[in-house]
């Protein structure tokens, strides 16, 4: 399947991924939809102004010239098949309309590199989940030894808890260093700092479409039709301000400073042919939980951190996306069997993703095992936990019979942490409507 | 201070209170802004509509023809201190603007009994508080024991969680007992159940106005510039279901099934009389969290039970606000020290409000000593939780010089669970857009 766009043959943007995001250009400041093909993208609402749609259950209705891609997403699956069938066709290398349109064509295509791509989606709830069960055993094991490694209920639901939506960022955001309450090992009492102990975790979310009424679960079997598509996210953590604050009630400060997600969210349907079984689940799931098909995804994985003094990005971590012990459908018949209800652009992200290699493993607290391994790199640095001025990069694709549907990547650096933050005395304050 | 609208001395809501909420009738089916006033409810859409706001900072513009009081809300302190000035004085029993112009007074007062309360406030996040110092020792005391209650952190920073914000609903709303999964106690492996230890939590919460930028904490100093009023909350909790799932990252789906909050905010201004210093606070809290004026609320807080075979509701706690240990302002500058960003229209609850007495516990799971001293009542039945067909309604008032600023009610009630939920063979399944 070749488009008349030329696509790279390890770009993550081919005709097989068409990944939708929210763009806007410095010729027109608008945000507006668009998909990714090669280094472009295709506006999506200068297509549908021009009817490209009209013949899909969408018609004549304004859901690409908008802010964020919440009116598409909440359409549901009928939709998103219709307006793919759409765009595979008029990308494809034998189908004229657009194609030789030269004056819709030098309209409606941009180069990525002359856009700036914004939050794609305006996320009501924000949940994470915990589904690696590599994961859950190496922090497990760093807090509570071995042998009490996962706790009695990990293997029989998805644990999970609502995360913060206000503060899920895109790619490209940079922050200053978190500064909150810890409380030193050598310390009795806790004291006001920066954080000592900033770390990434490698996830990635999933974005809700159609959702469900308060009261009424969805079946686990029916899950995956209330999906949209999939991000990247790093869930950066500060890990010193989670020891003390997460007991009894679960991570807060620790979590909701940054949360960042890739500008390109790719369709359920590009992935498809990548699904794979996760790992066999011993204990048997109840019913409510338990999946009649294979319900996960082949998708590799790869984490890169750049220091301020680094010549270039350094690969740190290797990891899979088919490793998660608990899938989407089960996490999100899990979220609603008491009766929550999901709504379209709520975000419900993964967990840290670790493998059982040490190479897999998703964050700085595995990887360099509570700072008792730091990561030795080539020049000599070394990291326990990320520095000022570092770079996370996350980057992820299927790799398919000579073409990629990837993800593109999601990054973010970390400035030094703000002067006078948590002095009373400051004048500083800002309201902002 | 007295208007020529009869407000009984007992009524919620006085012309010293004036909550907003959102309202509709059958006649005008359009949500609007309304404040309560005695038995009735002033329309402010028509008000705006005829220009009575034109001289506040609002201008002309439209916030009270809205379906949720955000746009008020997002306009900060000045806009509600003056919109307050001018119903104060348009509803004060000299003042003939409005007393006297029979036909606006027709299309501008609504009795309360005509009208539909809707959920005011667009809520973006919620997050529920851990506050209340004697609640906290409580549970600490069922479930680790005397000597271990209250966790080493509990006394220097306000714990906290983020809880679900598409399931807060308004008062009023009934709903059917949830179903998840437990682990009994003497069984090896978790079941699927309906919730056998279903709660109410007594609550309060406070609306955020204007938010901050992410990355910009807000002083404790200027916290309370950012409150806009106060509501009753009531924090259904299934026990059961917490106690299995709630380790290591918090509440979850025992939580996020419904949280019902009164229908009428009342604006920090009309509490500024009942000002009152909170609990001692001993050890010192870090400076970020160091107030320097009483920031806590005079307001007593009462909770019924009435079952479905009782003739009337039995009174079942009685508790005030001021005995929460940690503030609104310590909470905000809590909650946004490592940069988290608030917005107009989010929650903030307190966490259950219990005192050292007992009959002011704020929860089931005090009152009954989980289910060890169930409460007797007259007629014969006990509750050591909710059963079906029993309906929870909070209460909540400050009791002024002749006169009472009320939060009307938070009332609920619990439907048997349905059938068929958690069975993968149903093939009921509902998609809403």
């Amino acid at each position: 399947m070749l488009s008349y766009i030329n696509v790279k043959q390890d770009s993550h943007f081919p005709i097989q991924n068409l990944p939708y995001g929210v763009f806007r250009t410095e010729n027109n400041p608008s945000p507006r939809v668009g998909v990714a093909i090669g280094d472009y993208i295709l506006d999506l609402s200068i297509l549908e102004q021009v009817g490209y749609f009209k013949e899909t259950v969408l018609k004549r209705e304004t859901v690409f010239d908008q802010s964020s891609l919440n009116k598409f997403m909440e359409k549901g699956k009928k939709a998103w098949q219709e307006v793919r069938r759409v765009l595979q066709t008029v990308l494809h290398a034998d189908e004229p309309k657009l194609r030789d349109d030269e004056k819709l064509r030098k309209k409606a295509f941009v180069l990525q590199r002359d856009a700036e791509m914004l939050l794609p989606v305006k996320i009501g709830d924000y949940t994470d989940f915990y589904a690696s069960k590599e994961h859950a055993t190496n922090v497990g094991t760093m807090f509570r030894g071995k042998e009490n490694a996962l706790m009695a209920n990990w293997a029989h639901l998805p644990v999970g808890y609502h995360g913060r939506a206000s503060s899920v960022v895109v790619s490209g955001t940079n922050f200053s260093r978190p500064q909150g309450q810890v409380k030193p090992a050598d310390s009795t009492t806790p004291i006001f700092t920066p954080c000592r102990q900033l770390d990434f975790e490698l996830e990635m979310g999933c974005f809700v479409g159609p959702g469900n009424n308060l009261g009424e679960p969805i079946s686990v079997d029916n899950a995956e039709e209330h999906v949209f598509g999939l991000v990247l996210v790093n869930d950066w953590s500060a890990r010193d301000i989670q020891a003390w604050e997460y007991q009894p009630l679960g991570p807060f400060l620790a979590k909701n400073f940054a949360t960042t997600i890739s500008p390109w969210v790719v369709p359920l349907e590009a992935l498809e042919p990548f699904r794979v079984a996760g790992p066999k689940q011993d204990p048997e799931p109840l019913p409510y939980l338990k999946t009649s098909k294979p319900d996960s995804y082949n998708i590799q994985l790869e984490v890169y951190l750049q220091g301020a003094e680094m010549e270039c990005r350094q690969l740190i971590a290797k990891s899979n996306y088919k490793y998660l012990y608990w899938s989407i459908a089960q996490q999100i018949a899990h979220h609603t069997i008491t009766g929550c209800n999901l709504n379209p652009g709520d975000l419900l992200a993964s967990g840290t993703i670790s493998g059982q290699e040490k190479e897999s493993r998703g964050s700085l607290l595995e990887l360099a095992w509570r700072g008792s391994e730091p990561i030795q790199f080539e020049e000599g640095e070394q990291r326990s936990w990320i520095e000022d001025g570092d770079e996370i990069t996350i980057t992820g694709w299927c790799e398919g019979d000579g073409y990629r549907v990837g993800f593109g990547e999601v990054t973010g650096r970390i400035l030094p942490a703000l002067s006078k933050v948590g002095d009373r005395s400051s004048a500083e304050h800002s309201i902002v409507k």
